[in-house]
């Protein structure tokens, strides 16, 4: 049985691809075109009823929520391909504790910046400026703690690549490439090196290849 | 060894001494006030370097972010207490993600008309009609959702109660209470009996006697 997931064109659900690719497990993209609405379809709100990417159906299981839909198949699939969730309990509390931040401290800054920047800039919109130096700001702190975090610590979760990291690719990407903010991570030696790791995968550069972001 | 709890008096550690007491886990209290700015502390932050309530402290194993902490003690003591995490991976699947739709749906409409409501009011702001009206909004969504699947459903995550329900009940509170908005449960058949079972637990009773909220 062949997994299917909605939206592999946009952020959150190239988090889900990244981690069937880690896991060994075959998948089947249905594509979804956010700017003709079809996600706000009878069919696609009867699968997601937030309107929200991605969503996956396996069989006749449906799943949604990026981040609980690569915790399930890591735990299902927990002897096939990489190891996402640690080794022991411990372990994957940390993991736990650092997808936690990577939902709460990393992604909403920057999805704030995605949609002020590229998209108000696409739409003729003019840039909120004062939001957008808050965002950075705001942005900069949490990346600091991951300095520190990463200056004793190869991973964020601990001595191996976990759910916790590969959680920050989709949205990671977008600083280094068309938000054009690549010096936040370079300016941090650890940071810069973690990102270097993660996002040097097989598996990410596969995502990147097979899966192109739509914007 | 006793479990350190730090900020019993706030909502999100509410969530982790639920689970506590739901999992049969004896703990203490640390308290912190945030008014004064004891989260800010050197020695707040070498434990949470966010400054973000709560933190736990078991033996040399400290842990933040309620909903890992919650999920690492109903992991860890899978056998003892109520079972929160679903009996299959399938059914955890679920619990994962209604988890992820109570923090990132439920949780920020509520947390914002918190702020604007209920601290603003106390801080002489004029609160922010517009984006108050915004919050209901929001939330007013979120809940026809519930609605929908709780007409099919006795709990979120399927038959049994679990952690995606027990997430719910700190911020939750706030609608019956000091925000005054019981109506947006009681408008909705199917929440409102869902909110009646959950918040009647002897688990969230014995939390609100023991740990009443500071505002």
């Amino acid at each position: 049985m062949v997994v299917k997931v909605y939206g592999g064109a946009y952020g959150s659900p190239k988090r889900v691809i990244a981690c069937f690719i880690e896991k060994e497990i075959e998948y089947d993209v249905v594509h979804i075109d956010l700017f003709k609405g079809e996600n706000t379809t009878p069919h696609y709100l009867n699968l997601q009823p937030f309107g929200a990417l991605p969503v996956i159906q396996d069989g006749d299981y449906t799943l949604y929520e990026s981040r609980a839909i690569i915790r399930y198949y890591a735990e299902k699939y927990k002897s096939q391909g990489t190891e996402l969730l640690g080794r022991t309990v411990e372990e994957r509390g940390l993991v736990e504790q650092w997808l936690e931040v990577e939902a709460h401290n990393f992604q909403p800054p920057l999805y704030d910046l995605v949609i002020h920047v590229l998209f108000d800039g696409k739409e003729g919109v003019i840039p909120d400026e004062k939001r957008i130096k808050e965002d950075e700001e705001k942005l900069a702190r949490v990346l600091d703690v991951y300095e520190q975090r990463l200056s004793t610590s190869k991973y964020l979760a601990g001595d191996s690549f976990s759910l916790a990291d590969l959680s920050h690719l989709p949205f990671g990407h977008y600083l280094v490439t068309s938000l054009g903010r690549e010096y936040m991570i370079r300016d941090r030696k650890h940071v810069s090196r973690w990102w270097d790791d993660i996002s040097s995968r097989p598996s990410w550069k596969k995502v990147l290849q097979l899966h192109p972001y739509v914007f």
